[in-house]
């Protein structure tokens, strides 16, 4: 094996914290000594371990001696205390000689400590290797720690001519049963999930992650100006189970928002802005939160909003290879741009088929 | 080398006849011996010589003895006198040993006898090899032989959302300047091209082939009920320079078609049903005219009218990563079907990166 067969090793462990670390990265560690690995970890919940010293217990559980041991992390090691003792201590203390590390830490102020410490006590550091895949891991964390507001990821599910539903409405499916169970592995992934009010009464979602096997539900955060949402709604009776948000105008009255309050829902209440809630106010706030990542399953209406807004930066685009034609509704409605030169783009990140569709995920141009 | 790199040798070779070969099949050819190739050859024109000839004029050419040689053929070897002489018998005279070929002829009355005329004669044929691969030179050659309708491609650009243009009309340009250049390419390697006169009226189009290094126009057919063609559309005033059809109701006058055919336009009369053209039944026409491919170039008028006659084979789609939103046209518009059941439905056969844009290919399900 070699070095990035180790660090690939790494990226496929860190996967194992999805739906359980944010608003920490996803890390993942590796521990090697004459070609054989010694120990594996991951950071696997918020506020437990972090991947170096998973990694170290399990070569302590298997009685593995890593002194002299290369360490492969996705990660910088972090060298402050938070929830956990610093990493680059734990490195010292086993006697590991050498650390080879993917991502940088996205904070400028903290990025390079972790290894300067390492060096100034004799250790061998190689960053940025196979720093693109390892960034990879992360875009989610990149984007918090430095905007302070969540990475916005717009899923779609369209037939081949952008359609949503057809002529009469009718949505159900479109997309087909390896696309949805994708999409049950996003809102694992993602801490939070945005709909429309249009999405609400049309189809009384519950927006909860249906895994097999389990998964985190994401919290529900409903974009609802006027404060309509239904209280017979499926949202509002299982607020106490899954955690909702509505986000409102400053307008509405407190005794209306008193009566969401009483089934445990959470009021955001935002400026208006053409009539609507300032999304942009709100992502704020969501931030603020500590919702690091939001999975936006918007209607037509809503996804052009957060686009107009600029807050939409990757698009999951699940083309179903059927046609339904007609004025029918497509996945981003509003106003629409007026010249092309307008157009909101985006750049190819990935593409593959999942079943028959076609999943194809898009990140904003900077 | 292997058998696999000399048949996907003769794929290549295949290529070269596009644009000059229908209404035959692309055929490419290898001729081997001791692990060396000896001649190379493809169909390169209709009427000329076919790709295992011009294998054997090659290995002359290059002063090479082929006796006791393999050759490597896409398609079948034929054993009838057409415009050329049998491959069969060219076969046994340079004293070929073994025949392997891939694409069965689609003929069920034909398909065998070339292989069966080799075997009585002593030479060893494997069928079927790569018979996938070469099978997908040939989606055109195989429908027509049967159906004797051309072979259908729907070809479009789209944003993510399924728009052709902006709220305002603006489409000038959606897709990138690589997508643009595999249209040339299509247009090159389809015998027709087919809009509707709405597209005539909006773009005032050419819809000649404008390949850096040249390609063939293909025949040029409006699909225009009522036979109102601007008399000053750049399609009629070039029309004696590019085969021109138009296709209109039996119902407009012989005066008003004479206008038309003064210009050197061929028209082609259809029966009306729900007040547009018989699109089967111009299909028919069109293919007894040796029409064996179309690329359909259509609004979303003519495109969803196609699709719901039954008539698209093949989609070619090409998305640009960009959102327009709104209202816009979409590549399929018409009515719509009411339910997903009625969606027309394809499977995707292959998906590439064409620059920014992706290019989705998609066969109709049988």
């Amino acid at each position: 094996m070699t070095d990035e067969d180790y660090m690939r090793r790494a990226i496929e462990l860190a996967h194992r914290g999805e739906g359980g670390v944010n608003p920490n990265p996803l890390v993942g560690a590796v521990i090697v000594k004459d070609g054989k690995i010694l120990g594996e970890g991951a950071h696997l919940k918020f506020g437990d371990l972090h991947a170096e010293r998973n990694a170290i217990k399990d070569a302590h559980r298997k009685g593995n001696d890593i002194k002299g041991a290369t360490i492969y992390v996705t990660l910088e090691p972090c060298c402050h205390h938070g929830h956990q003792p610093p990493c680059t201590e734990a490195i010292l203390e086993e006697g590991i000689s050498k650390v080879i590390y993917g991502s940088r830490d996205p904070n400028p102020l903290v990025h390079g400590k972790g290894e300067k410490f390492l060096k100034e006590h004799g250790v061998l550091v190689t960053r940025d290797f196979l720093r693109d895949e390892c960034d990879e891991l992360n875009p989610v964390f990149f984007h918090y720690i430095t905007a302070k507001t969540p990475y916005i990821v717009m899923k779609c599910a369209e037939s081949l001519d952008g359609k949503i539903a057809t002529v009469t409405g009718e949505s159900k499916y479109i997309s087909g049963e390896e696309s949805r169970n994708e999409v049950m592995k996003m809102r694992n992934l993602y801490r939070g999930i945005m709909v429309g009010i249009g999405t609400v009464k049309a189809d009384d979602p519950m927006l909860t992650c249906r895994l097999a096997g389990g998964g985190r539900n994401p919290i529900r955060i409903v974009c609802d100006t006027r404060l309509s949402t239904p209280l017979c709604s499926r949202l509002v009776m299982s607020a106490c189970e899954v955690e909702t948000i509505i986000a409102c105008s400053e307008r509405v009255s407190e005794e209306k928002a008193a009566e969401f309050k009483e089934q445990n829902i959470k009021i955001v209440k935002c400026p208006e802005r053409d009539s609507e809630i300032d999304l942009t106010f709100l992502v704020k706030k969501l931030g603020e939160m500590e919702i690091d990542g939001i999975l936006l399953e918007g209607g037509g209406i809503l996804n052009a909003s957060m686009l107009r807004a600029g807050l939409v930066d990757q698009v999951d685009l699940f083309i179903a290879p059927m046609i339904l034609g007609g004025d029918a509704k497509t996945i981003v409605g509003g106003k629409g741009v007026e010249h092309l030169k307008d157009a909101w783009h985006f750049s190819i990140k990935g593409v593959e088929k999942c079943g028959e569709d076609l999943h194809v995920i898009l990140r904003k141009m900077i």
